[in-house]
């Protein structure tokens, strides 16, 4: 244990389990605690900060929560990689982003099918009554890790065009260079959510993870709407950064 | 049951669950069920679709889980409201931003101190070493409903003026109108986690809850980082909506 001397219960208002988080939390964002380092077992840190196990389950629980730490069934609670952050400050793809961070970025495609698409993407897109749509499924790694479930709609003209292509990779430099078709700017909006079934199956999770959400809007440069997407990114391993001004 | 009839089991690859959600969510989506209004019970749904309970309840736990109906125990499942937008296109408090669009926004303080601040918060706020920094604890409400947790930490130069102030409104207009600094940009990350305990009293959350948490640090108009804040909403009641562009 690192520094749980610097602990003292009893000369804090904050309740136990909070001190005792924030503690670990601070060694492993200073890096006292090291990527995929195990944290000492409950029973050590019950005799180091004297304390119940209730206590340190609850001091860990929030860290799991916040994606800080893991545990392995039967082998200890180990610290998390930090999450992968992706810039959004100008339109990229998910592997263009990343590559330029040095992670292996890929995509495994689960489908591509032309179908009716859902009345939400029919309006986004600007389709007319019954127009459909190009769909592409995939699943995002990062490292080899599966990280983000996209569901992508294309209007046909566009999407016709990737059936047999290898969509391995991002499909906005093949929108602009093989298709010729150059982009403008896109609307996002971005939530969390609870994984539904599917999601939790693709990314490896277990019942009640927290995903952050994006729906994302692509336009071409004259302004039609082109790419439709909902991207569901793993809580605890992805984050979204970007910069703002107030005037 | 408006059109379960649309569901016709056994003609599509996707598994029964998926398409009630599906049909159920399309329902809610294009306002043919109403918000706060009550939909069909599980056995309702059990005859009108000729499915089990557990097909049933499946549906509906996805549709929770992405916020869009809620349970009231012994009363059925009912439509969530939508959820609020906040367009952080441009730097805006929250109050802000939600007055016009007709919320109405408030804020309950939880606590104003100085302390020694978090090393994260310190290196955020490019504070010396040893120096102390304002907390100002607040829980956000839209329409009398709890929606935000905010930590904002503030230099003491700056956060020492705030004592005995009302804090029930946005901090951004103080800082300008009445301390006379003029605010720059802001560096925003996003990420989803699940909430705290702490978090889910404040916001009235069951255990498991997902939570968008906003990481924000806010410069003024010569660019020294002036507040820096962790804003934790309620998933299941905020999105973030921005508008990037390609080049």
């Amino acid at each position: 244990m690192q520094d749980a001397t610097q602990l003292i219960p009893g000369e804090s208002p904050l309740p136990l389990y909070v001190q005792i988080r924030d503690n670990l939390r601070r060694q492993i964002l200073d890096g006292s605690y090291q990527v995929h380092e195990r944290l000492p077992s409950e029973n050590e840190m019950m005799n180091a900060f004297g304390v119940s196990r209730i206590t340190i389950r609850q001091a860990l629980r929030d860290l799991h929560n916040e994606g800080l730490v893991f545990s392995a069934q039967g082998k200890g609670t180990f610290v998390s990689k930090p999450k992968a952050v992706q810039n959004v400050q100008r339109l990229e793809g998910f592997g263009e982003a990343m590559a330029a961070q040095g992670y292996e970025a890929s995509a495994r495609v689960l489908s591509i099918q032309q179908l009716k698409p859902p009345k939400a993407v029919a309006a986004a897109l600007d389709l007319a009554a019954g127009d459909q749509a190009v769909e592409v499924k995939r699943v995002r790694y990062l490292n080899r890790s599966p990280v983000c479930v996209e569901n992508s709609y294309f209007p046909v003209d566009i999407g016709g065009q990737m059936f047999g292509l290898d969509l391995s990779n991002d499909i906005f430099p093949m929108l602009e260079n093989r298709f010729g078709i150059p982009l403008g700017g896109a609307d996002i909006s971005l939530d969390a959510i609870l994984a539904d079934d599917e999601t939790r199956q693709y990314l490896n999770l277990k019942t009640g993870e927290a995903i952050l959400r994006v729906e994302r809007l692509t336009h071409d440069r004259n302004g039609r709407p082109i790419d439709f997407e909902y991207l569901c990114y793993r809580g605890d391993s992805f984050k979204y950064q970007f910069r703002i001004d107030r005037k």
